[in-house]
């Protein structure tokens, strides 16, 4: 077993992001005292004696494609979108320095593959060496990917010599990640909706090197409502005609959203599991709208249309206003310490049990949000156990 | 164990009110197959091979203190609030005159306490062997009684002495109902916030009978949601700073509660469930207003102000547009067909495991929607295992 | 001046749809002292003493190219959407028969233009003579026409000669139907957002003829109000950053609109009234989403982010649930009995004073309703002076 | 007519509260350039050439009870409620401290009236010394007085003569701070609910000194939009069966009105304003609930029951979330500009065309908010001609 004194790693895609600069702004506030751990599962009673990484040991790296720098988007959350202070970005400016240090070129879309993981896997370890860390995990948390036709390989050889072969392969930067994590052997969560390590061959690959993955899609807001509301709906035997959500947003992911194929890959997620709680007969829609002045800022009108008793129909609605990156942030640092516990446990493969997280769960049986928690519960009350031993 | 052909016979405390109006339609309408059992967890599969009392084996009876007859609401609620229509009302006519035969005159609050026992069981008593029954349950659907301060006798022989020596203890009517289902060997539910059998001497006196009871207070609506919706936020580590709602009605429900203390005792129930889900540091505030123009039909406006990861402040609101006696009434039937098979399993005593029924439900650990599904789930399991034996 | 006994025919094109056979429905119930004359301006106090045709002498006829029968729309009006009870339903029947017998088979998009005017005009003859007319109105009710490149005729002549040419000139049915009717002299009002009279040769007819047109698309709710609340932000100089909105429908209107050049026509209308009212800066975005239990009922979500002093952002959300239906059929009345006293008023061409009734009024300087309000007053005021003499 | 060049005073009661801080940082920031004057009536189109006083020529200064600063205010909304960035806050604290060195003790009620009242006049002639103003405007700010019985005296000898005898008449500190001003020949206008210069003896004052006053209770969310909506119902013949409002929020006014006879005195003129706008039978309720973690936010929920054609019953809802201060500081300037104004053109008395920003406007024949928008557009335009000679 590791010691608990080690530093642990995140690596992030997408490092100078709205949600990559909230976590590193919010480690370094945690640190220094200025804030509470509100929103870390993993600072809450159930996950005590579990020998996480402590906060105060997080060391932040990773790749970027934009020339945005994790200062200036900083900067941009605290001024557009009210997220923190002044004074405090004042004095987290030596942590966000810091990790901007740490960011290197990201891959992408169209480049030659095969490369592009081998300078991956070297900035990986590059990272690790340079700052002494004995273990690492990688988060991507970069803009949402359009759908793409992949190869139908199932074995990891396979897909290799397709990706010798040509070149040049259809698979996706984010899935270029998960293969240059998985061969370095460093648990790989795929907070977005684009494919990551979700291909048979690379589930082919963590499978032989014994790591951990998990995706796909944060749940963060208007899903983590849908898993909880409709359940609710199920047990008191109300009958769901429809469920019609909007969401309006400003930041980039907004942004990226207005592409139709990057669109469609991010409202799959949020209908599938809809589709996956209700009735074959529910109507369900979601719609996803760019509003600039929102920011980072997300409102989602839901409206939900059931029958009752004698076929009375009804109507529940709500309106989530959320702030994305203050919603997302304190996920990306559960999920990598929850990542680090499980492969400190020397267990690789999907992450089923961190299913909560996420709204198209891989491997997972039930988008029911309390009966996902519940499996999460045994999990660390055994991974206790094991910890104690 | 009684034989599954015998009739059950709920007794409705408030017999020609909207919600046991709604139960007389609702099982007329699905006895002639005019409509689906939507809204009905004893007809979902989780309430399989239980033996419970089929629908069509259910015969309905009552008190009631108003003037109005059940055909006279059901036309009002027809008319006002466009819960059934014209054509559906027209078939069940026989049953509601069947039910309006069977309704006697109520106890009224400040008569003699005694004598109203006694004439209650031998209205129970004659409903029983003038339908033939095997077996009853009583539930109280009368309108919010004020809160009112009651003696401290702990043992039933001590209350019983209070209401011999007085001629006039100060117990309200639904303890009155009680106290005579139970002698009578009668399961009572109490579907309102009034005192009921939550009594210490009349649990006593339930206790000798080995009578099952329950109450308080059905979660219809608002209280469901928030049941439901707070443990969200809990599982999610944010920090829910106030939680304020408000709901406005137009039913006698609401005209009673106009009364301020007949309104401190509904409300009692509501922020006590909310608040025993919240930390001590949520503010919670519950409102109710009479709007006559909504009749029967009730909207709730919650809103709810959380803080997240560096303290950023975000909001959910929701807007519960829902019909009052078409969300009660399948309650209603349940319970009474769930009291009767703890009864038929030859149990007593409070029926705990009922808690998802109630905003303030007796006995119970958890205020937590899934978690006391799941409590119920269990009962059913090993409650299914029992009647297999 | 006409004799106010003489009746007043209203041909509506659309005849068996939902608006037209709600207007059915209301005129007979009106005439039968069944319902009040709710929202009804021209039962209104400042429509006194303009003679206006009594709702006792107004016939009812028109076109349908649907098989729907007026009765089948209006069974299916009571018993999904329950807009009108069974009883009143069972009363007015007769008046709905009377339609149906005066409906006729409407002009099918794509066929011989030239021919369809003659049968339409013969049509209109027809129904005047047989019901003993003595004045007519057209009102456009049918579903809404994809957007349709049309000739750039600027005289009728030219646009006559186009027709006789080709057999087949590429105007849309309602501009066919508003050409048989201002040939015919009657008046023509377009209720939705298709071409109908909107073309610079028919308007030239229309003058040639001296018969009033007007349209288009009326203005039922969420534009309405939007015409209400974009100016008061302007007279309070709070800065509309975005104005997001978002309607659920679910009748035959919103079947039409998922066809995506039809969608297109209506949201121009619901867009343009929006960036008419607002700085150019704001940004507008209108969503018309198909949610078939919804039937006739709409619903609209708007969202408006504001800036105020100090650059402060607020929101104001509202949320419309209104009936289509029933919000549409009074102000197709209004428009008839208006559209009536111009003519009796001896004038023709475009009634902008009707803007107020429409999201795209014709020759309209204002889309601020109450501008709109003012100038029908001042109208309604020299009409009535003009009445006098 | 006084020189443009002149400074203008405003002396406002309540001089560090969360809107007088408002109105000294916004004034700041205007002058400074760091904002545009978004929200600034005065600032726009409609009132140009009336030779207001400029931004940069008004000074502040004022009464003030609490112990509170400016400047602890300024940092409260800041930190609390989100208001003005920290940087902003800088530039402008120096305009702050100014405004904190011309603040002066407050009058208390219950305290002797008539040396108050000339401690008052002290105050104004000193601060207009000693900045060497011409003219002054005094604005209350001040918290919610209770609903107070006061004397009925109709001509101020009398009222002169009761406070000189007993020493101690019936009058709360807002008609002390107006008797001050008017015997100073300073405009009045109350922004709060309080009784100010609304008396028939305080208003005769006025008329002898021929000074301005104008009240009650300005008019920044809820009631603004329910003066704004109401008239379009009306003008639909829509008719609206209840209004029902809910206000939550969370700063020292919120507080005040935990207080019953405060609250009473505020609800008063909310539901006012609406019953004079619907129909008698209309039922209206307007609830107004402290919320602690709001701070200076405020959200109304209102629910508007309406019934259309056919008696069919619709609904709209509304959700106004708004920063108080934010929405009220513009109005300050606004109405202390135009009341110089209107003195400036040597005008006294009651200035009802200021309507338009009044919840309870006084000698205002119209709660409706664009007629009381033309009224002062008329307004403007008389006195532009005015000037202009």
């Amino acid at each position: 077993l590791a010691k608990t004194g080690d530093h642990l790693g995140i690596w992030l895609i997408g490092a100078a992001g709205n949600v990559a600069t909230t976590v590193a702004v919010g480690l370094a506030a945690l640190r220094r005292g200025l804030t509470a751990p509100i929103g870390l599962l993993t600072e809450s009673p159930i996950c005590r004696n579990l020998g996480l990484s402590p906060l105060s040991r997080i060391t932040l790296g990773g790749h970027e494609i934009a020339r945005r720098t994790v200062l200036a988007t900083a900067e941009e959350l605290h001024t557009q979108s009210g997220i923190f202070g002044e004074s405090l970005l004042r004095q987290v400016r030596p942590d966000l320095k810091k990790l901007q240090s740490a960011i290197r070129p990201g891959i992408k879309a169209g480049h030659g593959v095969r490369p592009a993981i081998e300078q991956c896997r070297r900035d990986l370890r590059q990272f690790a060496k340079s700052r002494g860390l004995s273990r690492m995990v990688m988060i991507n948390l970069a803009s949402t990917e359009p759908l793409l036709r992949v190869g139908k390989q199932r074995k990891w050889s396979d897909l290799e010599r397709a990706l010798a072969k040509s070149g040049e392969a259809a698979i996706p930067p984010s899935t270029a990640y998960a293969i240059a994590a998985i061969q370095e052997n460093i648990p790989y969560v795929n907070f977005t909706p684009s494919l990551g390590a979700n291909h048979p061959a690379v589930l082919d690959l963590a499978a032989q090197h014994n790591v951990p993955v998990m995706g796909a899609d944060a749940k963060t807001g208007e899903t983590l409502l849908k898993s909880v509301l409709a359940p609710m709906f199920d047990a008191r035997r109300l009958d769901v005609m429809s469920w019609t959500g909007t969401n309006i947003l400003g930041n980039r992911d907004g942004q990226t959203l207005r592409e139709p194929r990057a669109r469609a890959a991010k409202l799959r997620g949020k209908d599938q599991a809809l589709s996956m709680l209700l009735s074959e007969n529910a109507q369900t829609h979601t719609a996803i709208d760019f509003v600039g002045s929102m920011h980072d800022w997300k409102t989602a009108w839901d409206h939900i249309h059931f029958r009752g008793f004698l076929d009375t129909k009804m109507t529940l609605q709500f309106i989530w206003q959320g702030c994305d990156s203050a919603l997302a942030a304190p996920l990306v640092i559960d999920l990598a310490r929850l990542a680090d516990l499980h492969a400190q446990l020397g267990r690789g493969g999907v992450m089923s049990h961190l299913a909560c997280f996420f709204k198209s769960p891989m491997d997972a049986d039930s988008h029911r949000f309390f009966e996902q928690m519940q499996i999460l519960q045994k999990y660390l009350d055994s991974a206790r156990a094991e910890r104690r031993r």
